[in-house]
Order: C-alpha cells, then sequence, then structure tokens
C-alpha cells in the first residue's frame, strides 16, 4: 500500500495511491493521524480519484526531525569529518511548509551556487511516545516513504545551526508513505541511491546507520512527547555534492532521483529561483 | 489591543482580551491569518466569551524561527563567548507544538537537572516575503508578543545543533499579540525582565540587539518564503541560568515571569516531570 495525500479544495484527505495513478480515498487528515494503524489495517473504503492533486498526507503541525551524519561515511565526508561520531544523534528541524512530493520542481534560492541533494527514509510515527524505550519507540513506527533532504549549503553554513539551509521552499521531497509491515527492520538492509541526471551520485545501505529508528525516537521522547504523524528523517549516507572535488550542485534543468528499495523512486526537476513565489500558492501547505 | 486564541472544542479562534479576562472573537485561526492586518485594522465584533480558555493564536504550521546570540552581553556569557559574534544571526527551529500560554504549567524532563530561562520578544509575520528588503519586512510585522524560550539545556548541548533542548512540551509560552503599531519600533528600547520567585535574573533592553527583526526577516526570506503567522523570537539578553556560578535552573515549584514595556507580564509555574504526559492533550495544538 502507497499512503498519499490528495489537495481537494480546502483540505487534504488521506488516500491508497494504486499502479495507474488513482488515489482510493481513506480519511481526512485528522482523522487518519487519530488512528493511523486502524485505517491501515483494513482496506480503503472510500470515493476512487482518478487523477488526483498529490500532497504529502502530513498534518501541518508534525514535526520533522532530522538526523544529521547518521552513516559513517558521510559523517567523514563533510565539515565534520576531523570532530568523530558523536555519542548522541545530531538532531536538526524542518518544518513542513518545506516539504514537497514528487514531480515536484526544486527552486533554487537566489544566493545559492546550486542545491545538494541527500537520499533518505523518513520514518513515520503512529502513536504517541513519551520516556519511551526503544523497542516501544520502534513499534509506534506506521510507515517509512523516500526523502530527498536538498540542501541549500550557503545558508546551512553561515553560522553553527543549519535550519535556514533546511527549508528552503519546497526543498523536502516526500515519497508516499509505504506500511512498515511491508518494509520490514532498516536494521536489516535497505539500499538508498540518489541520481543526478541518470547517474548515481549516492549509493548507501541502512545496515551502516549509526542511530537506529527506536533509539533515536527513544532519545528524542525523553525530552519532548512525539506525537502521531511526526516524522524522522534518518540521515543520508556518502557521497552529497558539496563534499565532492570539485563541488557539485544541482542546477535548474537537472533532475534529482532517490531509489529505496521497497519504497519507490522519487523524482523532482530543479528550477531557478524565478519559480520560488510560483510553486507554492499562500497558505497551500506543503503543496507541490 | 492583546490578541489571544480561544480554544472551543476542535477548532481555535482569535479575539480580543479584555482586562476583566473576557474575549471578544474576531475570527476563526486560518480565517484571521489570511489578513491579519485588515482585522486589526477594525473593532471585534464578535461574541464575548466570559471565561475562554487560552490557547496561542498560532497556525499549527507556522515556523517559530529564533534568533540565539541576539543580544551582546548574552552572546559573551555561555558555551560561545570566545567564537566572537557571528556575521549573520545564528537561527533555530521550534515547532508549534512547544508553544503554550501563560498560566501554564512548564515540566522539567526526567533527565534535566531544571529548566533555564530565556526572556524575549517575539515577532509575528503579517504578510508573505521573498527576497524582501529590510523595511518592507519589518512593515510585514503585525505584532509582537512577551515569549519565555524555555531551554532543556542538557538536550541542548548534547550535539552541535540546539533543537532537542528547545522543544521539550509546553516550553514556549507565549503572551498575547500587541499591534505593532501599539508597540513601535524595538530600536528605540523595549525593556526585557525575566524574574525568577519575584527576583530579576534578567534586565535587558532591545537596543542591545545585534540583528534587527526588519534585517533578519529580509535575510530568512532570501532562502524561504515567510507566511503570514509565521513567528520570529528575536533573543535573550545576559543573565540566563547556566552561565552563572554556580549554575541556577528552573525546579518545579519555581515560578517564572517574563515582562517586556508595553507588552505585558508572562509569569508560568515549573513542575515535575510527571506532568508532562498530563500537561497536554493529544492533538490539541499549542493547548496548555
Amino acid at each position: 500500500m502507497r499512503i498519499v495525500g490528495v489537495a481537494d479544495g480546502g483540505g487534504i484527505t488521506v488516500g491508497s495511491l494504486a499502479g495507474d495513478g488513482s488515489v482510493t480515498l481513506i480519511a481526512g487528515l485528522e482523522e487518519f493521524w487519530a488512528a493511523p494503524a486502524g485505517w491501515l489495517a483494513r482496506p480503503p473504503a472510500g470515493e476512487r480519484v482518478p487523477k488526483p492533486r498529490l500532497v504529502p498526507p502530513v498534518l501541518p503541525g508534525a514535526r520533522v526531525i532530522c538526523i544529521g551524519l547518521n552513516y559513517r561515511e558521510h559523517a567523514e565526508e563533510g565539515s565534520y569529518r576531523d570532530a568523530g561520531l558523536p555519542e548522541h544523534p545530531t538532531l536538526f528541524a524542518r518544518w513542513t511548509q518545506s516539504l514537497t512530493v514528487g514531480g515536484a520542481p526544486i527552486p533554487v534560492p537566489r544566493d545559492e551556487e546550486g542545491l545538494d541533494w541527500e537520499g533518505e527514509i523518513v520514518a513515520w510515527v503512529g502513536r504517541s511516545l513519551a520516556d519511551a524505550d526503544p523497542e516501544t519507540a520502534l513499534a509506534a513506527v506506521v510507515g517509512y516513504s523516500t526523502f530527498n533532504d536538498v540542501t541549500a549549503r550557503r545558508a546551512q553554513k553561515l553560522t553553527s545551526q543549519w535550519i535556514l539551509g533546511k527549508n528552503a521552499d519546497s526543498s523536502g521531497p516526500l515519497g508516499p508513505m509505504v506500511p512498515a509491515a511491508e518494509v520490514g527492520d532498516l536494521r536489516d538492509g535497505l539500499r538508498v541511491r540518489t541520481r543526478v541526471n541518470g547517474e548515481i551520485v549516492q549509493d548507501g545501505n541502512t545496515t551502516d546507520m549509526v542511530y537506529p529508528v527506536g533509539e533515536t525516537l527513544a532519545h528524542i521522547s525523553r525530552t519532548f512527547t512525539l506525537r502521531p504523524g511526526d516524522l524522522l528523517a534518518t540521515g543520508t549516507p556518502a557521497g552529497v555534492g558539496y563534499a565532492r572535488t570539485p563541488q557539485w550542485l544541482l542546477q535548474p534543468g537537472d533532475v534529482v532521483e532517490v531509489e529505496v528499495d521497497r519504497l519507490g523512486v522519487l523524482r523532482n526537476p530543479i528550477v531557478g529561483p524565478g519559480h520560488r513565489l510560483l510553486s507554492r500558492e499562500p497558505g497551500q501547505q506543503g503543496a507541490a
């Protein structure tokens, strides 16, 4: 099953995406996230939408918690290569307004020389977690998605804190959510590949992750209570553009793809800064 | 005028708080933020609620962008004292789920030795801003609020990135929004004081701010498009607890107050970790 959001006028409805591009609706966004495991346990029974406008099935107030430096070889390739592996996961924030879907154009902000790719996997939290142990936290994950944590490196590196460069407009494309039961345990190994104009630039495997999903969610839940619909972006493997010699960044006209075993391919074109305002309608949360 | 949110069953309505604690309703949350300056230009005309349940008038998907190290003396008192003033504002993120209102108890997470205070001012964005100049950005601010950026220092300092310790449950109390026209320009000087159990621990003035509001919003808008309802927390003056010798952190039973000229007093009691789950109802965005 591939869970998506469908924009319909004012709201978002969650549904199941079929191979022909149609969606069978399941429930309204708030209703779905009130009991996601329950909805996923029964077949979708709503209306069929032949040509849906897809958006991420994300609650506007969800937290997008991202792990930096979570694959050994990536931690060794960039600015933090001499710092050693930190004892705790390095967590940074995205707001849901930066999220979009596959196919949506990603604009390069005017001050950037280009954008960097970061192919990865997002885990979706399905139950509230406070002071949880790692097993309980892992069991609360209802699904996973392919994700591209597209980064404005100049803005990211201006100060000690990364979030400006991690929240550019439409910079976080997110694939459909695949139920956790169909995915299994990331520690058993899922291949994560990123391609730019067809050329492989990242080729990692989740077996190289430093901080597993259950442990990381448990760690977070000691400070704040995770809620259904929150997302954990699990970090990117080696091969990002800024750490290369010479540096390689995405330019308008490029197409970037992330492919993850069992989760599918996420493909987005890069466009120029003039598309920034056009790429999102005001108030249209997370829309492509 | 003091603009607040009123929780009513499923939704939030924006209203104007009177001296007797009653609220005259203005508009639904989404409707208000679609045209905030327009609503503020005319007298509130809705129903009067004698005993409202107050919540922040915050869109769930709003971004709470926080400036670290924005008062000279504060930048010189803590972990970054040897780094010099950065050339750009150091920006970190809160999610709206961490926000609450005056009067709401703030729980100390189990792993913390206490919580730290950071009295400050929040600016509310009223219009979309992309690649804006500082004057346009400042003119887009519709109001200001007293804010306490209560911090879980242990979690904040675990890695290079601060956001875990900046998003503890109910750790961001926010006062009513006062329209910008009633506040004037922060550069003309507003006194910001924080008291713990009545004792003054911070006493700063916005004339000491390093990065003004207009310049900071303009800077952010070069990377992502600001939307009506987004918030900018403008940083705290000197006098935080962790930088003292000996360290002084808030403990259950303490009462912390932030007072800002023209914006009013925000008072919150500190409670133990057992109150974490009780202090928020699931799905009750930002409720006290």
